[in-house]
């Protein structure tokens, strides 16, 4: 994993991947799968999530104020799946997937070493109201030099629709030039 | 466009594609482009979405409370990007791109023919410090007999990926088998 600037977490997020989310509350780390995330700001990066009292780390979250976002592709599916369909309650996610933790920087969450990038996130604030929590990206890391970088969009039921063919508009983009690189 | 239960409109969304949103004002509408986006909740279905100021739709969604979310798909790429790259303060966006507004049936905002879905949506609530709108999915229409049914995934910089092959581990979707068909 190679850090890049945090700036650039736009670039995972916006185009809506499935996500898994990282953990470590007391020791024991944690994973599920996200669905439910948007950007809100890019400059500082800040990113939206829902994860309600009905998930597991929930309260690692509320404890600890830290977790990782990392984004799986294609070669993850099932176990992108699985882990959404499991608690950490009753499993050592990590174990039963075979997932490499990795060490973050900034955050006591662990990087998955088989995603394509992780991002580092802390709470800056919650919206009770909807179980949403707004997180800032502190740290990015890219998976460079894998090959497969095609990710997961959810579409319900486990079906997803996997990134195909890649359509670049950048020259039209006049409004947009002062975004972070 | 073919009525289907709101409640399905997470199918639509939560994959992440980059939307369009319309508004009506005063007798005018206006369409943007929006990648900052989420689902928030399943049933009533709530989505999340960031239009600030800065966005010449903010005042019309603020005024009347309405919108219409559109999906487009790979086929308009160009006037995506475009419509993002103009303000309906200076341009006739529906005009200029030759989109063709249809009635929505419970809000007065438009929905764009040339679209995948529309979803007609009602602000809830707002959360300022982030101009974080919630809105209620109302009504949701498909267009079920169009071919071409690729959304679009903004990596920023006017780059998408496409959808590509298609997934699907639905089997193993255990633990969500309540969600609405």
């Amino acid at each position: 994993m190679k850090e890049v600037p945090a700036s650039g977490a736009f670039r995972q997020l916006e185009p809506g991947p499935i996500v898994l989310v990282t953990t470590s509350h007391q020791g024991k780390p944690n994973i599920m799968t996200m669905g439910f995330h948007m950007m809100i700001q890019h400059e500082p990066p800040l990113i939206g999530c829902v994860i309600g009292p009905w998930d597991h780390s929930y309260s690692a979250l509320r404890s600890t104020g830290e977790c990782v976002i990392a984004i799986p592709t294609i070669d993850l599916t099932r176990t992108v799946v699985d882990i959404g369909n499991c608690s950490g309650d009753t499993v050592d996610k990590f174990e039963r997937f075979g997932l490499t933790l990795q060490p973050a920087r900034s955050v006591a969450a662990p990087l998955i070493g088989e995603c394509l990038a992780n991002i580092e996130c802390r709470v800056v604030d919650t919206v009770d109201a909807y179980n949403l929590f707004i997180l800032e990206a502190e740290r990015l890391w890219v998976d460079t030099d894998r090959k497969e970088r095609r990710t997961l969009h959810h579409r319900g039921d486990g079906v997803f629709a996997a990134d195909g063919d890649v359509l670049d508009f950048s020259e039209r983009m006049e409004k947009w030039r002062h975004l972070p690189r």
